[in-house]
């Protein structure tokens, strides 16, 4: 667990990845925790015998890793299937335990889709729900949420970074914003994307829910965690054998979560020093890329933003295509975000940023993480010349 | 993947595994693909780049060999992160996709948890729920089945093979008297346990759903699926990104998936050889112990049961105590089923069989699996006779 950067190719093909916020190449420290957890600790961890104690200790010790890494009581994690599974269980398990205090939910309008999709089937059973705007630099204001908080609210949801353009929000602003409001509304935070890329303390936030992945910060997929402040009543959303306190059923999936337990302690521990490392590589690929064309625009500012993101609008070109032309060449990037199955729909985020059809439609996000490197960035700055070239030539 | 039956010890310490029906070891084929994909293919099966469409690729393989193994096209596999998530979805998606056609849920008595506790969910929501008996034997009756069917019913979920007294339901015939009934009702069937222990075929048995579990057969934990017949309209119960069609959202688990399609295709090619391997030791390990002593009880009948189920009543033992003295003596097995939760009440399966509190709480389970050897058996018969005595003494 020592020497945590390394400047290892995490794609064997010569492939440069620079689509970090879509999912993370597994660290070698997890992978070996799982592969030994595969190996020998296959037990079931509600089973009462040795096998079965082994695997309960392991999620333990996860559970302990987990909490450390944000902040919170290892009694307050509940693992999930997924970063979606979580942000399902958060809506949906709060909106049912609460309905006789009120009927109103408050999302924005730039939150995944694990949130929107579930606060509109939501929506569609009965409750009212207010999508609240962000501005042009892909924020969140404390006085816009604030002001949608009905005395019938009973949860808001903010996401904490945002997927597309790597925008960070001042939960804790936020949080108090819509406490000084109505004290009895749950804070709900999508911080996916904040694991390993912004210091995550959900006591300092004082959120009451808030939902991981695993998968992006080095970590397995399959995996995630939802933290559920302690006396904050939430109803499951799985039903079956009560594991998870009765709030996820089903066989706890042991050598995920040790992944996970790995992959958070790493996470929390580089977040600072990985920061620096990728700011300055971001800084020399934006840097580039502006003397390729001075009028490529990035989306959202620059501040209060994770330092892995760029999001850029290539004026004039289709992003689809340059994506194809850019992956043709090597680089792997993304249009839009991964999470919504290769749709090719404009991105919601920047829509809701307030950029036109064809703005969204030239966006691209190139995404660092741990295992980037210069080299990296000299393959974009060396291909995108005449990937660009050809793109606005198609268009 | 040739040679599949191994007598290599799957627990380290030299423990004697008979708790297949909780979880089972990890098959090396297994290990070795989850691996590879662990360390070469971490891409996200939404992204539209090579390491994207890598990962989607291994994905739709995956799921070819899931299909042929249970006799389904690829386009009628749902993956989940397990099966508890698979009957959730099969129980709540049906229901609430069919709300217009009627009000009315029929699951067995000894239905596992995830389908008792999914149901008794949709009847706090609303849903009128017959639980419908089974006899002493451990088997479902057609008629039984066939006469809680009103014009109302909208789904009847039967288990295909019971997870605590091994025992194995004719689908096929209860499928056509509920059919025969009403026609618009939908079967579901629990299938975690057949899968690998009996042969599968979704369309000889005629349901339009069936769940299977990855970990029950050799596979992965937090890796599940849910055959849904085409056609069939089931709304999501994890909403999000859209991923399986929009039925289940969330960043697929491509090595959990990856790890599914290997074991089962093992098990789908192994099920005769291992029926008749397990049957062999199965019936040594109860001539044993009977010869240990005679008094002791088989739940349920014989006939019609997997192979590697023994569920025995020790009369005037307590049943956890005989597990725990039996575990110290290097031997897993199991009082109930395991995933409860380390619940203790006792077991409602056995209940539902009309056994006495008496008889269920001195009711232990023995299950063997692929790597059951006769040195498990051989462990089994030299410690239970003084494990019984001093069960039998605390009780």
């Amino acid at each position: 667990m020592s020497g945590f950067i390394v400047a290892v190719r995490p794609y064997p093909d010569g492939m440069h990845y620079l689509d970090h916020a879509a999912t993370t190449p597994v660290l070698d420290e997890v992978r070996e925790a799982m592969l030994a957890c595969l190996e020998n600790d296959f037990g079931n961890p509600s089973s009462l015998h040795g096998p079965g104690r082994k695997a309960r200790q392991l999620v333990d010790d996860a559970r302990d890793r987990v909490a450390l890494a944000i902040g919170a009581d290892p009694s307050e994690i509940v693992f999930t299937g997924g970063g979606t599974e979580a942000d399902n269980l958060a809506l949906k398990g709060a909106a049912h335990k609460r309905r006789g205090n009120g009927d109103h939910l408050i999302v924005t309008a730039f939150e995944h889709h694990a949130v929107l999709e579930t606060a509109e089937s939501l929506q569609a059973a009965g409750w009212e729900l207010t999508v609240s705007p962000v501005d042009a630099t892909g924020h969140v204001g404390p006085t816009a949420i604030a002001e949608a908080v009905r005395p019938s609210t009973v949860l808001a949801s903010v996401m904490t970074v945002n997927n597309e353009v790597g925008t960070v929000q001042d939960i804790e602003t936020i949080t108090a914003a819509v406490r000084e409001t109505n004290e009895r509304v749950l804070v709900h935070t999508d911080a996916v994307q904040a694991l390993g890329s912004v210091p995550v303390n959900v006591r300092a936030w004082d959120v009451d829910l808030a939902a991981f992945s695993a998968h992006k910060l080095g970590g397995p997929k399959g995996v995630g965690a939802l933290f559920i402040k302690a006396r904050t009543p939430v109803s499951p959303v799985i039903h079956g054998g009560g594991q998870e306190r009765g709030l996820r059923s089903g066989t706890l999936n042991v050598p995920g979560i040790v992944g996970f337990g790995v992959a958070a302690e790493i996470a929390a521990k580089e977040v600072g020093e990985k920061a620096e490392r990728l700011a300055r590589l971001r800084d020399r690929l934006l840097a580039g890329i502006r003397s390729i064309d001075p009028d490529i625009q990035v989306n959202g500012d620059l501040e209060r933003r994770i330092p892995g993101n760029l999001n850029l609008a290539f004026g004039g070109a289709d992003a689809e295509t340059l994506l194809l032309l850019l992956d043709r060449a090597g680089i792997a990037c993304s249009s839009g975000s991964a999470c919504a199955s290769g749709a090719i729909d404009p991105s919601h985020v920047l829509s809701a940023m307030g950029m036109s059809v064809d703005r969204a439609g030239s966006s691209m996000r190139l995404s660092l993480g741990r295992s980037s490197t210069d080299a990296d960035v000299d393959a974009v700055l060396d291909a995108l010349p005449e990937a660009l070239r050809r793109a606005r030539r198609a268009a």
